[in-house]
This record gives structure tokens, sequence and C-alpha cells, in this order.
């Protein structure tokens, strides 16, 4: 069968036939889409998906969590090899952040149905609930449960920013399935996605190998100082909350210049009190967000961000507290996995690099119980949670290419 | 006569009666005043003011923009040594602040009526209109037109935040004098004034002998960048708008702290977009505030912030612009009338120091047309413009006798 497989294609307006289909429940305008997870919208776009699955042939089951898997059979029994993603989207959010990893394992089915071949393994396409967190804390749950990181209980009764139960709108749009969580077992998952950064488009490259999923470190500073006068207050006795916090800034910046590699840093948030031009500031709020593919690294500019953090308040004599918004560790794929995805790519005469994610995933849960990887594709101007997401559709026919040798040589 | 006044001291419990007198007109809670140009408060402030005036004998006028002059006749005619400050006060000020060197001159005038002491040349007490700006702009109106640096009719045309018009709130509370701007000439003005800031506190000195005001540059930067995911977007891709800022307000201090002298450099106000943790910003606004005793140095500060900034604008790859909100060169006051009122306080056993003002005051625009002076007192906390605002009975005893010996000197 290797043989006969080596110049399958998936074709490309057949999956974005479907993305413009999927992407008409719950249009906003600018060609964007609002599917909140459990809205309305988002049970109306279950309700195609898996009708696409039934059509396809695939065997669809519900479980507790809302999670859909649609199995394709194998010659053989056992675990699938599952693709798939989420269909649930931000607020304003675009046609391919989630969608895309879906229909593009709908797409490989219906090019193996097409062509008669059958894999050794089964195969899985899913799609899980609640992966943005947009509307349910938190995000990534349905796959977080599926993988037994949190108690189905725990899940449904969470409640979201519009004061609704997961397990109410579960109920109210029917997808509070029979199935157990957790099942099938999967014998290796692999996610096709837009990259949602700018490297890819930047650098000229159609495939990422994604390595990993970034550590993240958020950390919310409170600079309390002395308000004085910015005539009259000589240098040497300021207690100014609003340069220790850009003061702080700056050596984010700079750890991360130093550090290299993938750490990143970003002060997104600036707050001054009383914000005025001539009042030095008596309070300062400002937040760090710190991410590392490396633990250590991450640690380690950790340790360098607080570090100077105390020296220039202690120097400024203000009073420096911070508390923690946010903190996960870095998730490592399957590095064999990842380098079959690389090899798929040069097979198909595609240009790849690897690269770790920045943003969470549905693969990250995966990967705590089988071999996990990502294939990337590239997001026009580095742009999602957006409607201007865009991928072009040379980019989404590669990626969706690479999907499908990689899952017809995991499951053969 | 000068063998005679080497003793002569005033009394500070007249003049502390004096203060929490006129400080219960408008008084608010906490023991703070507020006192707004031209309101009834104001008003009522003058009428008290004024009748202190005819009590101790002064010859009283008002002229059309509503400074009010009490002059006391002297051995010769000719143009009187003035003295004075302002009686309104910010919306949440204090006690002090410009009451204190109006009242510290009705103090010096009652001394000298006590001792049956005849100066000179005449001696002058005023207060002038609006020098805080807190209700309408220019601050410093009166002494301004006083000067001539700005016509009667414009001032009068002024409109406040409130709507009214400065020549109606004048005559609205009958202030709108017949007495021509700018009369009498003026041979001389020192003015008695708390320092607002905490230099002589923090140095253990009772005087600071005022040699000017500092020149003042004011300066909103707009920052125009691109947000971006801060987990996917690699440092070298970015275009951070909150980036750029925070140098930029570090390059201020860094400026300051090697300038030194009288430089100081203040960041009060940034306000980024959309100020998320999770988000690079898009778009920074912020002031920076520059302030020199020497127009020269304070170019240079202005100089090397300008160029840094585009440097670091270009580097990161935004777009930088910037509008002036304030720019006002230094004024220096009289060599000869600092030196005469340092040498005064040493007479007194009194510690002095010469520093600038951080603050505007009328003094200078009284050192347009006359040799001028300040004699400032400490501000306990360097508190201004808030009702916490003290300075203690010492300090104000030491700063009157001060005033009455310059006075004395100046009219002798």
């Amino acid at each position: 069968m290797p043989v006969k497989t080596d110049k399958l294609r998936i074709t490309v307006q057949r999956l974005g036939t479907r993305l413009e289909e999927l992407g008409e429940l719950g249009a906003i305008a600018g060609g964007g889409v609002c599917r909140l997870a459990l809205s309305a919208e988002d049970g109306a776009g279950r309700d195609l998906v898996m009708r696409w699955m039934r059509e396809l042939g695939l065997s669809v089951s519900i479980d507790g969590i809302g999670n859909v898997v649609g199995v394709r059979a194998g010659l053989e029994a056992g675990p699938p090899v599952m693709t798939g993603s989420h269909i649930d989207t931000v607020r304003t959010g675009g046609r391919f952040d989630g969608n895309l990893g879906v229909l593009a394992g709908l797409e490989v089915i219906q090019t193996l149905n097409d062509a008669g071949i059958l894999t050794r393994r089964p195969l899985a396409v899913a799609f899980f609930t609640n992966e943005e967190g947009a509307r349910f804390n938190p995000d990534m749950m349905g796959s977080l449960v599926y993988v037994g990181g949190l108690a189905l209980n725990a899940a449904l009764a969470t409640v979201g920013i519009d004061g609704a139960s997961v397990g109410d709108c579960l109920n109210r749009i029917g997808y509070a399935g029979p199935a157990p969580c957790g099942k099938p077992e999967v014998h290796a998952y692999v996610e096709l996605h837009v990259e949602q950064g700018p490297v890819l488009e930047a650098e000229g490259i159609t495939i990422g190998a994604v390595e990993g999923v970034q550590g993240i470190s958020w950390t919310e500073f409170t600079v309390l100082g002395v308000s004085n006068h910015a005539g009259t207050t000589p240098m040497r006795l300021r207690h100014d909350a609003g340069y220790v916090a850009c003061a702080i800034a700056n050596k984010a910046r700079e750890i991360a210049r130093e550090m290299g590699g993938n750490q990143v840093a970003t002060v997104g948030a600036i707050n001054l009190s009383p914000n005025l031009v001539n009042v030095i500031a008596y309070k300062a709020v400002f937040t760090v967000d710190l991410r590392n593919t490396d633990e250590a690294a991450l640690q380690i500019a950790e340790q360098r961000l607080h570090s100077f953090a105390s020296e220039v308040a202690g120097a400024e004599g203000v009073t420096l507290t911070n508390r923690r918004l946010a903190r996960f560790e870095p998730v490592d794929f399957d590095p064999s996995t990842i380098s079959l995805v690389e090899a798929t790519a040069r097979q198909l005469g595609l240009s790849v690099k690897r690269m770790p994610s920045g943003a969470g995933h549905d693969a990250q849960m995966l990967a705590r119980v089988c071999p996990t990887a990502m294939i990337f594709v590239p997001s026009a101007g580095g742009i999602s949670h957006n409607v201007k997401e865009f991928t072009c559709p040379a980019d989404l026919e590669a990626g969706a290419n690479v999907l499908l040798h990689t899952l017809l040589q995991l499951a053969s």
C-alpha cells in the first residue's frame, strides 16, 4: 500500500468549500466568525461537521464533555491514529483557527475513501469542546477532560462569562453525549493548525514541524512609590513608580534579547496613577508575559526579571509586590513524530522548519497520552483571533497533504 | 534707621491667625481649601484681605484684571518695593500656597506700623488674579497682565472650565477695578512662598534663596506599532509600541541622571492599547516632562531625548510622532536680590541654600519689569496642591523675618 499512496493528494477546493460553509455559521462582518463554545452557533457548526463525518462513513461518538470523534476502521482493530482540533472560536475570530485541523482531517478521510485505501490502523478525526476558553475557563477544556486532566463533573459545573454552566449549555445544544471521556484510546495524534504568528510567512517557509508548546509565565507587578511634583522634586529624592515599571519592562526586553532562542518577553499592560504629565506616579501596575519552550530557560528568565525588579525597586525606594497570573510548563512533542512531519514535508517538496508553538493547542493535552506532533501553515501577516485571519489555498493544500501522508505513515 | 531695625521681628502668632482665618473661606475636608480664581469663595477671600489691608492703613487699588495692590507710603515718593503672591487655590489646595506670601506681606506692614518705622521707599503688598490656572488658562494670569505680557481684553475674554469668562466673573464678585494694569511701577519684587518640593526639608535647611524658575518642556509622544500575539511573535519580528514607550521613558531618566544639576525628567502618563497581558501593544501615548533652570541645558536634554526616540522607533519599526504640550524658557532672578535674600537669612542666623523653583510663580512675571527674587520655606513631605500641605510655625516665622529684612534693605 505505501507504494500506491505516494502520489495521493488532497483536493484543496473541497477543503476550501467546507471551510467556507462552516465559516457561514456564526459569520460576522469582515469575513470573521463568532462561534463561542457551546453557543447556538457552535451547536449549528457541530451539527454540520457531524453530518459530514457520517456522510464520509465515520463511526461518530460524543462524550460527556461534548468532544466528537469520528472513527474510520482500519485493516486491524486497536487505537486509531487521530487528527483533529476544535471548531469553537473567539468572539471576533477567523475561519481557519481550529476549523482547518478538523476539516483537513475530513478531507484526508474523503481522499482515502475516493482512492479506496484502507489503512492498517483505524483513523480518527476529532473536535474538542471549548479550546478557545473565550466563554469558559480553562481553555482546551475538552481535550483536558479527554486525557484525564480535569474531572468531567468539574468541567460540567464550570460557569461561563455569561453565567451559564457548561453542563446546561451542552444539554441545550444536545451535545452531552453518552460516550465515555477518553475513548477511544489514541495511538498517535497529529494536528494541523494555522501558525497564528508571523514566522513562516516572514521566512518564506510553507510548513512548520512543531516541536512543542511554549511554557508561559505571566506576572502582574504592583509598584508603590510617592506622588510628587515633577518640577520641584529633584531626581535623587524621587520614588517614581512609573520609572520602576518602565525599567523592569526594558529589562524584560533585554532578557529576551540576551537569552535568544525561543525566549520571548512582552509588557502589554501598564497602568500608572495618577497618570498625569506633571505628577510623579505613586502607583504602577503592569504585566510581564515570559514564554520559552525550555522550562529551565524560562525559570532563568523569571529569576533574572525578579532579581532586577527587586534591585531597581530598592534603589528607587518603592515597594514592589507581584502575583502570578498564569504559569504553565512547556510541552515537548514526540521527537519521532516531529521528525516524521518534517520528513513528510520534504518528501512532498515543501520547505519546512522546526518551530515552537507560542499558543496553546489541544495537541498539548493529547501529548500526555500518546506520541503527538503538530503541523503549522503560514498565517498571513501573523494575524489570528481576528476577522482578517487568512491562509492562502496553496498553503492549506500543502498542510493537508503533509497531514495526509503523516497519518498514512503513522497508520501503516 | 538701619540700626533701629536690626532686632525687629514679625509676630508669627498673628501671621498664623490670619492664615487660619483666610483658610476658613472655602475650607474643605482634611484641612484644605478650595478657592478657585474668581469664585464666590475667592471673592470672600479678597474681601477679607482687602479689609486687613485697609485696617493696616494701606492705600488699596484694584486694576482691570482684579489684581489688588496695597501701598504704604515711604519717606520719599516713587515706585514701591513690592511683595505679594496670590490667594486663589487649586480645587483641593492647602492653606499656604500663595496665601503665605500675601499674609506675610501684611505681617511685615503691621510689624513696621507697630514699631513706627517708615521706610525711604514706599512698600506694597499685592495679590494677583488666577495664579493657579485651575479654572482659567493661562496660570499667572494677573501678574502676566500686570507686566504687559497679556492684553487686558484678551484676559477678560478667557473662558474657564465651567464656561464662565474672566470678565463676567470679575464683575460678579466686584473685582473689575478702575486702576490701570501695571501701576504702580515696581522698584523691586520679593515673594515668600512655600517650596512645594522636598529639598529644604530633606536637607534640614530653613530658607531657600530662589535663583529662578525652571524652564519647562512637555512633550506627548505617540507610538504606532503592530499588535500581535505575545507568544507566537518572535522578538525580531515585533513592532512593540509599549516597548518603545518604556525605552524612551528610561532614556529620560538616564538623561536627567547624566546631565545632573537642575535637570529633571518625568514620565507621568503612559497609555497602551489594547493594554492586555498577552497582546503586543499597537499604540502607546505617553508624556515626557523635562525641566531645567538653564535654557541651553534644557535644549540639550530635549535634543538627546528626541534623538534617542527616533533611533529606538526606527530600530523597532514603529512610527513616532510628538506634539509639544508646553514650553517655557527658564526665568533668572536678579543676582543682587538673590544675594540679598541669602545674606539676610544668614544675618538672622538661618540656614539657607540657593535653589531653583520647579513650579511657576507670579515672581517670574514681575522679573520682566524689576529686580526680583523669592524666598522659600520648607513644605512638609514636599507636599503641595493637597489638603495636607503644611509648613511649621517656626519656618513661617523664619521666612517672614527674611522677607521683612529683605524688604527693609530694598526700601532703604
